[in-house]
């Protein structure tokens, strides 16, 4: 299949370098469904970014979108700084009924700008004016975004260094597993807290994501997630979990974190929580933290009122019974079969290639970044839209819609195994 | 008038105490159309906020969101990352091709998370890497958002407290007439760049609104712009421009900069953008500065594509010739004349009032904030949304749609004006 | 004369290149005595640098001499950390008894390491925890010593850039006649603290000296320094002095700040503290602001017992009547004539000089670092050491001993004089 | 007995509460000699505290004594800034042929401010200016000063509290045996280093004290430095060594870091530096590493002429053969050998003390940090001088003298004993 067909001149003119996906991904897309996305030659792919984690509910959900076309026909605020609109009493009640009340959670909900990373920001200030310590606990391989104060709590040196200056306020530590078990890792968190010389100034929280993502689909163990909340409640330490990607259902229950049967202080969610790919972001806190001003943290675009509604909508459909919940648990294990037959795969080919996830939030560690993007740009060609994550972008991961058919799903890991085994061979015979 | 019959319980309850306009409006707005919102008793309000410079074209633009259903009837992409879109593409092209060229422009656009805060920390990245250099000059009284990037460039202590950190890489000078005139300030500025014993690091670049917002409708001369873009190129500073409240036709001109002559390295464009009240932003920079490499500043939610849709329209319906910018200057004297007559009213009752602005950009500084609460509260009650803005709020500012009628133009204005009366007349009975 | 006899070899060689007064001085010196220095030839030099400020009293001053070599016969503690010392004791009752309470003062005493930069880093932490506050106001060619913490206060960018990373926590604001006239700066720093969007976080403190050294020799007016501590009073600000450099009679008073009859919360002194060029370094502070915590701030060389035994000896014959007091300010006043004298003689070739100073804290400013570079070089020749400061080392200075005879300073001052005129006549011969 | 007599109301009521050895040892000391040091009431005290490392060679000792009072008493510069001296370059010369030569180092010295904080802040900016990188790593436990800069590598939470802001620029890793065995912290360095999503940027050097002195006499293992060296080669990172407290001699060879083998591109020496407890500090550079512009870095009292004198006197005295090396060593073991019987007494009264050293670096770890405040309290009344260190205070520490007599030794390491004995019983009876 030739590309020489797409009109890209334009694109490449006049967009910024910064580009990314456009590179793994050299097409003009025009439309989309469920899992699956079409390019301008109507070329179709089968979908397992998902708009890395914020299409749980699958491109243009027709349920979603009929609410959300019937709230614009009418004329229904579109924008409305943080005003009180219908739209937003309905946001939040439904919150409050379906996710809040059933998980015993007692929350305040701060719209923060529509982006994951706006909300990191508030939730760092919230612990911050809250505990009157400036350091915040991050771990190895950490993401959280880019916006200067976030930046400070994400490891990849390649977002750090782009920032051109240092950061401040934040001391890694390793996450679940860095070096060598669950327990190694607490007792070293536990140390630095109890050793006055540790050089980890006492923090004001601790914050994690319980699956990492863009880290490369690092599984934190319920003993290391209790573990964490044990030693914040000990330290008076608050805790924050950072569910922008894995939240939503991701990993099957609605937030990650359910699983580990802890409760965070403070939660940061985006990406999915609008449902139908809306930017849209907010900040759950404890009741007693909010001690906001009025205004003290702003923003243009704070509470998208077009994303109350799909959110609402989807909140009804998806959450009010665990059908889906079921289903992401069983469409898990039909990805983390497969991926570990791969990962046999790869180890009779000499790489120590490796499976981990939660839910469908699932990588296939291969150890080897080009690799991983040769098998990427062959799935490419042959209709499969698959990332990469982790710290040489060695993970290929796959965070389908989690409403994704199963034969759309097979199809997918279909594409996917034969890639790879394509590209290993072609690396045996190289060799 | 009574609001008992509002339901808000669940709103206050749930919503952080950080919210702030609907302390302003304490009713919950259902619908909008135009210059107009309705609450959810229908009742009707003049809008001169507009989404505090959100909504340049107007809430639901019936132009723009015909186009906007059509595609999302369509299942036009929504959300892709920054995959190529058709609609992307059509955006850079129309932006090229409208706004770009015939005004002798060679930028490059990057997407960033849509909201103006993301837009300044990029801009502030690309700055330091191209020059190599750490430190940016702001101004007093300057806006540029509240994520720790961009706070570090926002002059005002209320959000720089929040932080509960010392921000840094910038130093503060005075704006445009924050000290006498013009000229102190250009001096000052040149001498602290001269002197390597100033204390102002020397800087990376010079960033400015040519009319700043929320620092109280400050405008800035020509003479002083021309100074600081001269100053610039003689030192091999950068300059960017914060366009995100004061561009797309606020001002009269498609971007505020262009009436002195100027011509900014990097801008930063957000709001109005897409025309519709949907979340965006873009930075758009000289050609060489675009030094990125791929995937160093990120966010899920970069190049909105529905935003894409209603931006191409919106450039199409109002910047293909110049008859709304012309509109703009005629109803900005409109308000300019009535806000005089208002600030001579002012002056009658013992108040040193002042008008300002550009364009539909109009501020009427009362010195006062309380009194200015009042107002806006009087306003509020007889139909009108207004808000105020300046260190101590003491600036009632018009931000209306750009395509308010003359008859929606004068209403609100004598609202205003009947409010500004009755509060100066309490004020005198109480005395 | 020829310097090829000189053995500096091996100096070139083992010393690292940030040295700098060897290169304005390429001798080798080998004793000293007063008002005079001999190098290994045994050449004579008057010197006008004394040590920056150290030697105030002189070289090897003999009274103090005396007393510091029966100590060290008799065995006297020579290191003992900051515990308590005969000598600490005696140190601390004159200087209550000499220094502090004919003054009105009421200060406690803090030893920090023994150079001027650890009583700044010191200074800066008093009133940041004191206040809760983190910003210190300082001004425009500020020096206050090379440390993190000290140089974030330092204005002069060749020793900021060479931190290679960002300070923070400090605002720069306009020293007394930086921009025009004492008021203006008054003024804008007046409005920097009440306007809240001034871009300068409220500040812990200002910090300020009353004659800058090393920026110089720019002279604060008593109408200035008046307004500064009313400033500080009003709105609950510190007030930081360094006297590292002006202080031990430089300008005629023991302390620089006594003219102007304002009263510091924090000084800070080394320099001639010890009286005999010993490092030594104290902080005095307003009784309730000794906060601090046991050994919170500490150093190995903190209270050095042989700088209290001189000290104790130099306040005891020189403070305890006013006798030098007339000396500094008789003296100064020769050198304030001939400095004058010899700025008409620049005018007359074009140069517009200018003389600076209080007491012999004395600074001829030529406009040209390279001319004043020349002529330092020539008075060297001739025998005399001088030096130079100011932001581009414009202004050459006189920092002699406070007890030079009159002898020893005109000869000091025909040497300059001639020398001055020498390189002019030289350069307008050139041109 | 009793401390009534002594005279310390002035004290009390002048120094500011930040003193901290006077509050463990009561008395007003009036001179000294050796290993030890005599009160106003003639009370002599065996002093295995040493100005904290400062007493090399003794109190006063008279070798040194006599060269420097003949060097005093000619007149010689006391105080010359940096200008060249003959005492200078007599320093340098000694310093390559006795120490570096012998050693096969090449290193060029820098004077700066004569403390060792000073040394830190100069090693910092030397090797981030040299790489280009801001990140440094330290390491649990770490003591380097505390000016703003030093202090950021000062893992001591009491010293960063005090400070009143955020610290940037480096990142804290375990030390040698912080976690459990050599390699462990090995192996976690080297992984933040080749992960590049660790969260540690990628640091300029690598700052550590092969015996932490503050932190709690923790030994580095020769493979642990090696592995350091090692890992600083592979990744082109520089190695300082922080040789203040446990250089010239204080572990048995000159450096601390022979032992080990390894050659650090930067070391900072001061304390002990000048063998007569004078103010001194200086840092010894890889000839390549000396990238200073002239005056980059400077301060008063660097290169102090007096100390100078002694430290080439103390170098020719001890240095030019293996005798006091062999002494170190052989005193150590003395050390070591009561320090570990005082473990076992510890262990009987179920207390997990440890003993820790090398040379006469020794500390005797006994857990409880209000004990071993006890301890001392009671040796004090005895006539011992010794001090704690550790995070808690929990470790007695020996830095006596080098040139101590066996008699003197074993009459202090009696005293602690009995003392020791003697607390432990009291708590055994209390429980």
């Amino acid at each position: 299949m030739t590309h020489t067909t797409h009109n890209t001149e334009s694109l490449e003119r006049l967009e910024s370098e910064v580009r990314t996906y456009s590179r793994s991904f050299p097409t003009v897309f025009k439309r989309a469904k469920g899992a699956k996305l079409y390019d301008e030659q109507d070329r179709e792919y089968i979908d397992f970014l998902a708009g890395a984690g914020t299409l749980n509910y699958g491109h243009n959900n027709p349920k979603l979108k009929k609410v959300l076309l019937d709230y614009m026909m009418d004329d229904g605020i579109t924008h409305g700084l943080d005003m009180w609109t219908a739209a937003k009493r309905e946001f939040l009640e439904t919150l409050e009924e379906v996710i809040f009340k059933p998980r015993g959670l007692d929350y305040k909900v701060q719209f923060c700008g529509p982006t994951g990373t706006n909300a990191i920001e508030a939730a760092l200030r919230i612990v911050r004016n809250a505990t009157g310590r400036t350091n915040v606990i991050s771990f190895t391989n950490a993401f959280h975004g880019v916006t200067l104060g976030a930046l400070a709590t994400t490891a990849n040196s390649k977002f750090r260094h782009a920032a051109a200056m240092p950061t401040q306020g934040v001391s890694f530590l390793p996450y679940c597993g860095y070096m060598d078990g669950d327990s190694s890792s607490l007792a070293y968190l536990e140390k630095t807290l109890t050793d006055n010389s540790s050089g980890v100034d006492y923090p004001a929280a601790i914050l994690l994501e319980t699956v990492q993502g863009e880290g490369g689909i690092n599984v934190a163990s319920k003993v290391w997630l209790q573990g964490i909340e044990k030693i914040c409640r000990k330290h008076g330490i608050l805790l924050i979990v950072d569910d922008i990607q894995s939240g939503c259902g991701r990993t099957g229950k609605y937030f990650s974190f359910e699983e580990a049967g802890i409760k965070p202080d403070v939660v940061t969610t985006s990406k999915s929580l609008s449902g139908y790919g809306l930017p849209f972001a907010a900040v759950f806190m404890r009741r007693d933290l909010d001690q906001w001003k009025p205004g003290e943290y702003n923003g243009t675009f704070r509470g998208n009122n077009l994303a109350f509604v799909t959110s609402v909508a989807a909140m009804r459909e998806y959450w009010t019974n665990d059908h889906l919940e079921k289903e992401v648990t069983r469409k898990g294990k039909i990805v983390e079969y497969r991926f570990k037959q791969m990962a046999r795969v790869c180890q009779e080919a000499g790489i120590q290639a490796e499976e981990r996830g939660r839910g469908l939030m699932r990588g296939l560690d291969i150890v080897d970044g080009e690799l991983a993007d040769e098998i990427v740009a062959q799935c490419f060609e042959k209709g499969l839209v698959i990332e990469t994550c982790g710290p040489s972008g060695q993970v290929l991961k796959c965070l389908c819609s989690l409403l994704i058919t199963d034969d759309e799903l097979n199809q997918g890991l279909d594409i996917l195994e034969s890639c790879l085994r394509a590209v290993l061979s072609e690396k045996s015979q190289a060799a």
